[in-house]
């Protein structure tokens, strides 16, 4: 089990090497992460490259038994090559280049960009391609983040057009055809004319913002597949990693399509960042950890985890002592099986000194380092348990194209596909069961139960697996928007919606409202009333048993939530986003419909099983700054106990 | 009476044309609108016209006896003409052109795109000059609509610079003059030096401001003529509309002038749109139905009626079962005369997927399909009635000039004039009455009562106007901020406010407070005591008899309500923006002093009287969701009732 | 004593010159200020001076016994040198030039325009070097106001780059070294690639951001000081001021650099603005005072007073009877010695019409020319005491780098220096104690008490002076964030906070956190218990006695607040803003410590004593408006009263 640092040896004296390393051997370390960012510092002018700085640094990793995890340096382009091809800057939405001086300023469709990484990357993997210490590559840092996963430069325009050409087959008739362009007048006759959908009075043509999302997706998938082909080729059997950053569902690109070049999922786990208040609700930082884990489907690394504030130009929260600790066990609880903390000593300049590292500038271990050296400490023992997979009953299914869709057209100002997705996760938190969060292209029928949120953009493929699974036993739960719309993000022509799916869900929907609030109308059930808000389907039930119904005027003959039997199976559809109760009872439930267990948590303790045959423990956390008592267990504010089963 | 339906058959496959057509009958209708945004199907490359398609689509609705509203296309130029000009694209503050991709992205100062304007609409005219089933001709679509009502790109720049040469006969001494230019040192030695406003440090030259925006109006009112005068020339007897979109007060154009080139004037009537949580209340629907039916002081049509939710990114509120229709019967009641439904069926593809028309993308007749056929056949008994000219005994009045001085200077971060407008305006709709919404230019002294709010710019024409009025027994509203600025937006040397306004309202104005709030200083009358807010003068009284003075310390010396007899007539003052109780107390005293009639409706029920002789009639509509009694009337939710007089 | 009008004769027909003079004496003045912003009328063609006008207008003055303050026209270059030389507006953020129109548009990097500024002043200069009635020459017009402090245009960035090189003694290495761009991989071979701060993926380096603000203070103080070079080489002996407007903390300039070119300090005091309901607090009307004071620690001039309501789109509060004459007692009070209204009759043109002066557009005295009036004849008998220097027992310091390091990274959402200090400020005004506003870098060995809150950036230098202040017996009080940084805006390696005064204060700070709230920890000491918010440090003393500390969960074994005797004197610690009843408690003590008195003086009631020797007086001012009684006084609404001591 790889624990380790981040460390970045190059922003500190050379004469401090050695004894840092003896700390980071102190502190229970066996790897440290280092290289990314550091591009100058491997070739400081232009094809001059040297090695020589990050060789002592590995012969002395290497001598003390530390493993390294090297890093491509290729977020951080030196000011060399930008002064050389000035039109690496990508561009924000109204063309102004973005400044030198960030990081991930380059644009992924520059082939100067490309080139020069080719060329770092190259040299790089020859020069260490035998080099024992090196346990995994990573390639760049946090893909897509802050912003940089959108460009709007002219040759971003240009490589747009030559993705749609090779969709099209070139055939730009069969575009208008797709995009309905005769709508506003719109027709193209060559694929030259179209346009970034860049600010205009109204709004671009939805099927061709789809496509545009599809792109940026693609420019920086295609990015990390070319990192990862170079360095196999150079090295075969190396292990490439990259370490993606939090909120992947909203990034304008595909992180699973980005994962699948990868041999190995890293993620960099902030509870709380800069200016929060608060950390991240429990559940939240469980689902990110849940999302990470599904990219592949797969264990994971945390390649940052953190152990103070952290924020640019805003910090935030202090974690309490013990609770950043009790985030690494959730880690490891929902898959991590190798964890470095970001990192070893804070820098004291440039633009992340209020990110605390385990250190702080004074050099004095402290509260953060002692918590991270007894976190090493105690997890080294579970190595076996938490080496096994990850196993859940239920998953979340979630479609980029859907997700997309809602960018480009939000619908109720409310609409957050994403919120959503942890509302409907909290409730499994809460339940104690641990819950996949997967793409819908994904094979889910070894489920118990599948939730299909808000999946406005969906094909027949889809529809057909989601029916084989409830009619082979499975319960889903599909909430309303779900397919609304075609891969092309356009309405379906002569179907009534939820197109395909109606026979599965018993029911059809006559009209949608969008509320723009949250539980603002009431509804009505067996158990009595509640409320819903968001969104809302005017359900028409074909056969659908009605489980709530609409209880203000004009609306009641319609059914909000439905349950339909269908072949040896059950399918719940949520036409609205109802209130906590209702939504909890629903849930609760389909668990039961899915054989699933419930256990009786307090609010704020997560339960988790890992391990397989005599190594199976039970890991209970509360994150709770107060103590409680869970499943007969007391337990001290963020204490974490790990329960043999 | 045109009752129809807009239908963009150019949208869908060929053969549903005559099926579509037959159930567009069905419906109850006599017209549809076509052709507007279809310029690509008109011109699909340069300088080959193909009305084919059109043709087609014209016959079959001669054949089925409907008649055809054609647009013409230029609202949306195609993507051809974009690339061989694109500077025709026009331009954002910061000189960022707008994409292609939206709809009115073409400058009005471009040279070639008023040429090729000219060049489509002289070859559609000629092509249909003789056709019978062409009702009228409708040029564009919402002119100036979502922003597109102004340009900041250097062709614009130039225009204006003419349009100030032409304005001031080539004499740049006189402008200088005019705007004060040695504040800030701003004299200039030639037009070409004259900027835009855009933006700069603190703000810029107020009467160059007015200017800039007489220009951008001048801008769109000279393309609609030219496009009316091109198809006059041609059809020689065309009726020529135009369909105007909502909150035309706000809008850089002056629609008044713009309305002086049409035949008639058409309204796309959007009571709810996109991110409301509910509609506009009723008395600010009829606000704007009046205040088109004041653009030329004619009846008018309806182009776009609603009958679903509405919305591009973001949709609304779904108008409740009869409650679209009522809104159908308010425009008749308001003075439309013809009335077409957008849309037929909503768009499968393109930007507004989410505007629903009549019939869904599964193409079944639903209850906004029944809703709207049944208003065909319930409204059609009436045409006598609604064909006659709506009679109002009060006015409303608005400057353009005026509007536009508070868009460049708000004064109060309250000060919404138009907002002041409507609440004067639903005073009069709570007491049944109707009122025409003019311009100050027109001619006035037909009515009983007159209200000129916050006319901050004035001219001695007006004046004399409206004193005349007063002086032969009129009733005169006039409040704060009312005649302050001359026409270039200056204040008037040696003059007191309210300028040459002081012996008809009997008062001059000492001070003026800018409060930033509502109802934050208490007033007191001979009934007790109010609040004000927003703004207020300090008036002291010069034979007018004071309603309402300031109670707070400092300003118990002022009057902030006064009434003036002058003449045979009365004139009121409001120095501030009185809370609601005492506006209604005192405009029901100048109702009754204007010898008006007051009917006593229950909150929420309108009734307006139509028609002449012996084909009278009151229309009452009850907007409420609950039923209510009204005049002697059970109504239920939304009814409507047409009572015979 | 200088007591006069700012008068724009250009604005007005000739014909007004005298009967205005005439009123102007009438109203008590002996000066008018005049010329700024009158550059075409000086230079109406390129080359070709007149100063005919002027002369006029001067002689005039002569004559009727005014003495005249005369201004560089620079802040308003004009049309004519825009054309010729476009380049000199001045850029935004995002690289669009700023319109010509607005003042304050040129860029202070642009050759053409330094070289037009040299002309017309050489020529100004040179005609007027002889005139007696010219009592003192303002350069240009509230330097940096507006955002005009900063430029984002390639001249400026080229100009950063020498800015920098001559720092590094173009010693590119040493810029890496200092700024630590091995941090992203950002080094430098040239200082030509250094961008400027502009919009990034992320943010800047910190430490080359403090130099962007470094230059972008030099650059406007450069420019200040060849004004004031260039008049005093021509005219020997010449008074050269500048008129200063509020907020100069925030700031992207010292104006204590930029007043060390000056003869005299002038203020633009504006207690009221566009869009306020109501004034400042008189406390913060007071910092202002004291800020432009602490400029050059000398007494200064208000050369813009104002007596009716300001703004520019939108006005704000009316100022009431007798409080802005109250306003021009404060001015007096804490150290002005002439005063100048703005301005003698509002603008009836250009952008200031809603700036009222002392007469409106109808030219007819009233409630502010009478004020303003018996201001001027109630003042001058007191001209001796009001010439003596302030004395003030207390000093607040402020250090540019560390107000522009908290602009850089703000830390805390609420985290606001400025307020910070007023705050601590307000606790002095109400206990009747001066307090100067002073930059640190000046001597503060003679006061008995010193304040330094959140001075972030410090040096040895600082600390030494500090300690031994301290240790010869004065008080100190330290907030938050002192002593964090060095002055490259980095941490300091190997030292733990508060860097270098952890003897002095007796104490060091463990961690840090960043609260995002106003008095949301609970904080507890001898006298019970408190709140704290925005920021916290966790005190561990080292000798320090604690006066307050944490009362929440995890952090009670921390310090909050403490004190620590030191040599012959005190040093306290406020780790965290404590609510204000704690404050009060804090800094009450530690006047008590300094041997400091305090008035029981009413809320809004404010002490000054003023003069020296025989003449010496206490000013007291009712802010409020209501009667009150303070020091046996009875005091009505906005009173003042002189009170010989």
């Amino acid at each position: 089990m790889l624990l380790g640092v981040d460390y970045y040896p190059e922003q500190w004296p050379s004469h401090m090497l050695e004894a840092d390393m003896d700390r980071i051997l102190e502190l229970g370390c066996n790897v440290i992460r280092i290289g990314e960012f550091a591009w100058c510092r491997m070739e400081p002018v232009e094809n001059q490259y040297d090695f020589s700085y990050f060789d002592g640094v590995i012969a002395m990793a290497r001598k003390k038994g530390l493993q390294v995890i090297l890093g491509t340096p290729t977020a951080t382009p030196p000011a060399w090559l930008i002064r050389k091809h000035p039109d690496i800057l990508s561009q924000f939405e109204d063309g102004t280049p973005r400044a030198f001086g960030g990081r991930h300023v380059s644009c992924y469709s520059s082939v100067p960009y490309r080139a020069h990484c080719a060329q770092i990357i190259t040299h790089l993997a020859e020069h260490y391609k035998n080099e024992p210490a090196i346990a995994a590559w990573q390639i760049d840092n946090e893909l897509g983040h802050e912003g940089s996963d959108q460009c709007w430069c002219p040759r971003c325009r240009a490589a747009f057009h030559n993705f749609l050409k090779e969709k099209f087959n070139g055939d730009i008739q069969a575009l208008n055809q797709t995009y309905g362009t005769v709508f506003w007048s719109q027709e193209y006759d060559r694929f030259e004319d179209i346009p970034l959908p860049s600010p205009t009075i109204t709004t671009h043509n939805p099927a061709l913002r789809l496509d545009w999302e599809r792109f940026c997706s693609e420019n920086l998938r295609s990015f990390a597949a070319f990192q990862a082909d170079l360095l196999r080729e150079i090295i075969p059997g190396a292990v490439v990693i990259h370490d993606f950053p939090g909120g992947g569902l909203s990034k304008h690109v595909s992180y699973a399509d980005l994962a699948a070049c990868l041999d190995r999922v890293a993620y960099n786990n902030y509870p709380v960042w800069g200016g929060q208040k608060e950390p991240l609700p429990p559940s939240e930082i469980a689902f990110g950890l849940d999302y990470i884990r599904g990219l592949k489907g797969e264990n994971f690394w945390i390649t940052e985890a953190i152990m103070g504030a952290q924020g640019h130009d805003i910090t935030g929260f202090l974690p309490r002592p013990n609770q950043a600790k009790l985030w690494s066990w959730q880690a490891m609880a929902h898959g991590c099986d190798g964890l470095m903390y970001f990192r070893y000593r804070g820098a004291t300049k440039g633009a992340e000194q209020f990110c605390y590292g385990l250190l702080d500038a004074d050099n004095i271990p402290r509260r953060r380092f002692l918590e991270a050296q007894s976190f090493f400490r105690e997890v080294r023992p579970y190595e076996e348990a938490l080496s096994t997979p990850v196993r859940s009953e239920a998953a979340i299914l979630y479609d980029y194209d859907a997700l997309a869709s809602f960018r480009i057209q939000r619908q109720s100002i409310l609409l957050n596909c994403q919120a959503e997705m942890k509302r409907l996760h909290a409730v499994f938190f809460q339940a104690g069961q641990s819950v996949d969060v997967i793409p819908a292209s994904r094979d889910f029928s070894r489920y118990k139960l599948v939730l299909a949120p808000n999946m406005i953009v969906t094909d027949p493929d889809f529809a057909a697996r989601l029916k084989a699974f409830v009619a082979a036993g499975g319960v889903a739960v599909v909430t309303y928007r779900t397919a609304v719309k075609d891969r092309d993000n356009n309405l379906v022509f002569g179907k009534t919606i939820p197109v395909d799916l109606g026979d599965l869900l018993g029911l059809y929907v006559e009209e949608s409202e969008s509320l723009q609030e949250s539980d603002c109308i009431p509804i009505v059930g067996e158990t009595g009333g509640g409320s819903a808000g968001v969104f809302r389907d005017m359900i028409v039930p074909q056969g659908a048993q009605v489980l709530w119904r609409y209880d203000d005027p004009f609306y009641r003959q319609y059914a909000a939530i439905t349950r339909n039997p269908y072949g040896q199976g059950i399918a719940y559809y949520l036409g609205t986003a109802p209130d906590q109760t209702v939504l909890e009872q629903v849930l609760t439930e389909a668990m039961a419909r899915a054989d699933m267990e419930r256990l009786d948590l307090p609010q704020g303790v997560e339960s988790m099983l890992r391990g397989e045959g005599d190594c199976r423990v039970r890991i209970l956390l509360n994150h709770n700054d107060v103590s409680v008592h869970a499943l007969g267990q007391a337990l001290d504010p963020f204490q974490v106990k790990i329960l043999p089963l």
